[in-house]
């Protein structure tokens, strides 16, 4: 790394981000769960398969359209449980508040986190308080960590993906990160886009009931679709191709996003996650998906090509390919 | 809870952490697991015990006489694990970082942790790094999550605690707190005061396999040995007596305290702890404790009394005996 501090973009999710984890963390902290860099380690206790991810929330602004940091942090935790075949048991909660912070704001995110949690059929059973003086922090950060169970009996990774496997994605691309922009920067954009922030818990399990052949999954957060599918398509060492015109986006953020010259496929998502299976079973997870509430715009984005290089083709709406790399800079920073 | 606004002492591990946690959080969270208000979570998960806990680390200086942020925010959480009788085996850690942080700390720190982790016996299996911009933190936050197993039979807990039970301090306090505050406050006292940052991971299997018989076991941390004997007295509703003259303390500590005019029963420790046992085992405990390298200074402290009113009395070194409630300020802030 020849940058001798830390930038924006080493949180951004992408190209920073992965220098960062595979250059400083991982040769000394190396060890067979963090090494697959999934969303979550797995591991064995007893006789249960069990998931463990973090995940801190340093999201501005704290309330935005759609959702808050308190409901973020509860979604953001129980989706990187779910993305490992994890059903959310228990988590933790460590808040860093900032001296005055309102005491009004801090009942608002405590409240929102209760019901997330209670949605996402998760308890909170430990936490912690730091307080620092005014000036120190940005109001309030959240982290949080949590414990899944795993029943699925294969195994969910992304050295699972093999050629010909069909690639769904759950819904439309850029919601939260349209919503956090158009919010933080006062653009006044009329339209009323909302973050997409959701627990995806339910849709996973119905998803694993529905087929024995799910190979990965991973939720679409900071760096968007593209950052993630990049990044995946570099782990498993496939091509993978992806139609742009079978992405769901809503028309207020393509809109938006035209405006101010930003490309969805790196906007951060917060419910939006994309499932890897079996071609033969790609129809039948596809309408699993439509019909459960989290899923309704569910589409068939794409496919795993051939093993080898690790590269991501999108094939764009006009009939071009484009390759799509990790994104090097920040669009936009504390995304979540 | 009058304040409209967060204070430092709502931090401070005193009154108003615990009101804190008893009117805003407990309320919404609540669970039984939460409601235990112990260093961790306690649960099964199918033929195992285990045990979950969190802790954020804001410690300033992040760097500091015998020790740093980065083997603090591994020792904190192990031994929080260990206080629920659970040797750890897998930790997450998310980083929050200011942009602009300089990389050679990130190595220093990292490093620490890897090295406390090693010593400890525990991996750090899952992780997250989030920047944000200049000004908005305050270099560097770290939070820790981790999972411990447990074997021992007996529940260990502050409910377990029982009138004529021992109480053993495992050595000298608020070396912590001191070299913090040396360091921070460039207060110059040429004394060496180190803190005493370490994991308590092998003293407590040491204790643990000594005696059937260990009733309770918290570490002085925050709020340091007054705040945690008023609590759990409060929590246990007994009387619980201690001998001043028999709490070791270091001269250097001691001196620094008395210029200062500050009570080193309530400066922080990260390598102290109470045991309390039952009082045939005490002995065999003591001297198992005093055969450790992080229990050479441990003594027995005190007893406890009957059931009733939770309370914690000190008998002075003078001969007098004062009533120690929970500290409602907060010493020495930003201690861990």
């Amino acid at each position: 790394m020849n940058d001798d501090r830390i930038l924006l973009a080493h949180g951004g999710g992408g190209l920073l981000t992965g220098q960062l984890i595979a250059e400083k963390f991982l040769p000394l902290f190396r060890n067979p769960y963090l090494e697959r860099l999934e969303d979550g380690a797995v591991f064995t206790i007893g006789d249960r398969k069990l998931c463990f991810t973090t995940d801190s929330y340093v999201v501005h602004p704290i309330f935005f359209p759609g959702g808050d940091i308190g409901s973020l942090a509860i979604h953001g935790t129980v989706n990187d449980l779910a993305m490992c075949g994890g059903k959310s048991l228990f988590l933790s909660a460590g808040f860093i508040l900032e001296e005055g912070f309102p005491m009004t704001d801090l009942d608002r995110i405590v409240t929102s986190m209760a019901a997330a949690a209670k949605q996402a059929g998760v308890q909170i059973v430990t936490g912690d308080t730091k307080v620092v003086p005014k000036g120190a922090a940005d109001g309030i950060f959240i982290n949080t960590a949590g414990i899944g169970i795993i029943d699925y009996p294969k195994a969910i990774s992304v050295t699972e993906i093999r050629p010909g496997d069909a690639i769904i994605l759950n819904g439309t691309i850029g919601d939260h990160g349209a919503a956090i922009l158009n919010q933080r920067e006062n653009l006044g954009f009329e339209t009323d886009i909302l973050s997409d922030s959701a627990p995806l818990s339910g849709l996973v399990e119905a998803i694993l009931q529905a087929s024995p052949h799910i190979h990965a999954m991973r939720d679409a957060t900071r760096g968007g679709l593209g950052a993630i599918l990049a990044e995946m398509a570099e782990q498993s060492q496939c091509m993978i191709t992806v139609d742009e015109a079978r992405i769901p986006i809503r028309e207020e953020v393509r809109g938006f996003c035209e405006i101010l010259g930003l490309d969805p496929l790196f906007l951060a998502n917060e419910g939006k996650m994309v499932v890897f299976c079996a071609a033969g079973d790609a129809e039948n997870v596809l309408a699993v998906m439509q019909a459960h509430e989290y899923g309704k715009d569910a589409a068939m984005i794409g496919r795993v090509q051939e093993k080898g290089r690790g590269r991501f083709i999108l094939n764009t709406a006009i009939g071009g390919a484009r390759e799509i790399d990790k994104p090097a800079g920040e669009l936009v920073p504390r995304i979540c």
